[in-house]
């Protein structure tokens, strides 16, 4: 079966019992979102810098503290996802395939829109999505543009970057922005250095894809914006979902499309 | 001096010392917000209650705990709205000109955007405003649409209220339409029992206007919806606004006006 006709459900099954993978195109037809779960001390902080920086961070939704389950994602919050990535003042100490251990009764979980969701509207409208034909993890980089912050989280938006046929990039814009909740439309358009970006080969997160003759790098605000939030404030302790690695919500891409 | 062309540091003055008016008509060209603080102690829940209820509760700044100003309101919140009312375990204890003596050292002030900031927008497209006409305050109603709850909030959609001649209310929603962050568009047209009005002679806060024969009553979700969830809920400790009497921002309106 293609990962891309899978239920959520079907697929917090795989990644339950063990598949790492990036979860770019699968589940087509569903939401996905990258988690940070923060302490309760913290959550009220986090949820400020979201609402200050709403196209980085779009809140979807919101758990109690302990909790592993939300409203929107009925799976197991600490097994469902591919992959998690462990905080510790400011500092990223291990990648995991698994949390239950490390799911303190106080961490607060947040799920925060991805540009994942709107991929499948773009290749509807024509507008090739190169790490999908690779199936490899979108190429993500943390610029130099900073975050509205606040009293004790700052940090450098993140972005995630597609390049498309310049005659496209219309397109792309307009396509990506129905979508103002998960990350809406680019952020920037064209040269990397713009934004901070010094080698496009190289990216922080994620898999390297190539610009072609013809093509124009889009960057997209990305919800990784808040783990890199995580790191530059020293949090004290955190879990977020390994990059590119997201939760598959139970809420259909269309929910979050504006017409 | 006609009110309308006074700036927001005049007018703050004139409330300062002691004019108690609603602030319909105000200061043209200049936002206006729904002041509410809270204990920091609820501080998140407030923030989520907002974030779960955009379009009654649009914040449009926060302030630190026991801070009187904040980056968009210059001025001082415990002195320089018109009129204030205390809220105790979710009674309206009393209604206040200054509020100096009660401000706690935990209050988090957060400012809620106000339907009045588009009000100037609304004549500018034709479209008569009624409470504007008659210098007083706005018809404000308690619905019986339920808010997305948190935790420990929970409360009805509170609605102002402006009859718009029936040829003028497609101008209206889409005039008012673009400024989601003060309300926006209508949330209902028409039929006040539709949303639990039984008799819009008797509003819950604000002045009653008249109806006219060829008029529609149209209704706008309303920044006193996070008061009313400090009553519903039996919120410990509160300030707010007396309602209809804004606070006066350092933003312009077009600052939230959408293309």
């Amino acid at each position: 079966m293609d990962v891309a006709d899978l239920s959520p459900a079907q697929a917090r099954e795989r990644f339950r019992t063990g598949e790492r993978v990036p979860t770019a195109g699968w589940c087509r037809g569903w939401t996905q979102a990258n988690l940070i779960a923060v302490p309760a001390a913290l959550r009220y902080e986090l949820l400020l810098f979201a609402h200050r920086n709403p196209q980085a961070c779009p809140v979807l939704d919101v758990g109690e503290p302990g909790a592993w389950s939300t409203e929107l994602f009925s799976g197991d919050l600490r097994t469902d996802l591919p992959g998690y990535r462990l905080y510790r003042h400011g500092t990223a100490i291990a990648d995991l395939s698994e949390v239950t251990a490390q799911w303190r009764e106080d961490l607060v979980p947040f799920l925060i829109g991805c540009s994942f969701t709107f991929e499948r509207a773009l290749l509807a409208a024509g507008v090739p999505v190169r790490h999908l034909e690779l199936r490899t993890n979108v190429p993500m980089y943390v610029t130099d543009v900073p975050c509205e912050s606040t009293g004790n989280l700052a940090g450098p938006l993140v972005v995630s970057m597609r390049p498309v046929p310049r005659e496209l990039v219309d397109t792309a814009v307009e396509v990506s922005g129905r979508y103002p909740l998960v990350h809406g439309a680019p952020v920037h358009v064209g040269d990397p250095a713009g934004i901070g970006i010094g080698d496009l080969d190289r990216p922080d997160y994620g898999d390297p894809v190539q610009v072609r003759e013809g093509e124009v790098p889009l960057f997209w605000a990305c919800g990784m914006t808040p783990h890199q939030a995580v790191l530059a404030s020293g949090v004290e302790y955190a879990i977020g979902h390994l990059p590119g690695h997201m939760a598959i919500m139970d809420v259909r891409d269309d929910h979050y499309r504006v017409t």
